[in-house]
C-alpha cells in the first residue's frame, strides 16, 4: 500500500434508526437460490433526523445500510446457503461475517409516516441498526450483469 | 423508538483497502444530471485479506462501500449540484455531509491482480478508505423504478 495510514484508521459510526421486521431469528430470513424478499417492515429513524427524509415520498426504491450487529468476527472464506459445497471469498459474498459488517438492502418504499419508513423487502433482523438510507437511482440492465459463482 | 439503546451506540468500522482514482479534488469528479462515470481505478486490498476476493472475478459489477473521509459534519437538508434550486432531505441525496459519511458505487470490474482490483466507473477521491465490496447481483427494472425529485 502506498498509503498504509489509511487502512488502519478506525472510523466511528452511530445508527440513524432502526428496522422493524419479522425476523427475530437468522432462520426466519429467507436465504439461498431463489429465496425471494418480500417482507415489510419499518426503518424507523431517529426523531430529530426526520427532516433529512424530505422528499423521499417520491422514489420507489431505496438503499438501506446496516449493521449486521450480531456477528462475531470475520471469515476470509466461507460457504454460504445458495452454494453450501464451495468456499467463496467473503467479498463475492453477502455474508454477515465480513470484515466490516455492514448489510445492503435494496428496499420498495411503500409509505412514510413522520421518522417512519414503511417498506418492503427486508432481509435483516428485528432490532437492526440502520446506518444510512440512499435513493436507488438506476439499474445495470440484467444483459449486461454476469453473476460470477451464483450463475 | 421502542429501543433506544440501540440507537445511540457507536460502532467502530476499519477500511479493507483505499482508492486510487483520477480524482484529487471533488471539482474533478462528474456531477450532477448525466453526469457519466467511466473513469478507471484500482480498489487496493490489504494484502493480508486476499484470501477474501476470492472468485470475485466472475462478477461483472461490484458494489463498493467507502468512507467519506474528508466530510466533516452533516446536513438534514441540503442542496445538490443536480437540483441547486430547491433543498432536499440528506436520505434523499447522495450527499457526503450524512449522518454516517458513507459512500455506495457500483463499479464494473475489470480486472484482477492478487489484492488490486481494477475497475470502471469510480466517483470517489483518490486515497478514499474502502469499507466493503460485495456482488452487485440484480437489478429493479427500470420501469419499476420512481426517481423522485429527479425526475
Amino acid at each position: 500500500m502506498n498509503d498504509p495510514s489509511s487502512n488502519h484508521t478506525a472510523y466511528a459510526v452511530k445508527p440513524i434508526g432502526i428496522a422493524r421486521t419479522p425476523f427475530r431469528d437468522t432462520s426466519q430470513i429467507p436465504k439461498g437460490k431463489g429465496a425471494r424478499h418480500t417482507a415489510e417492515g419499518t426503518l424507523e429513524i431517529r426523531p430529530e433526523l426526520e427532516a433529512g427524509l424530505t422528499d423521499i415520498e417520491g422514489f420507489s426504491h431505496l438503499f438501506v445500510l446496516w449493521l449486521f450487529h450480531r456477528a462475531d468476527g470475520f471469515d476470509l472464506v466461507t460457504r454460504v446457503p445458495v452454494d453450501e459445497h464451495r468456499a467463496h471469498g467473503v467479498f463475492s459474498t453477502r455474508t454477515s461475517r465480513r470484515p466490516n459488517p455492514i448489510g445492503l438492502t435494496v428496499v420498495e418504499l411503500l409509505e412514510r409516516s413522520g421518522a417512519s419508513l414503511r417498506v418492503r423487502g427486508v432481509d435483516m433482523l428485528d432490532g437492526t441498526p440502520i446506518l444510512d438510507i440512499k435513493p436507488y437511482l438506476s439499474s445495470i440492465p440484467s444483459e449486461k450483469l454476469r453473476r460470477g459463482w451464483l450463475d
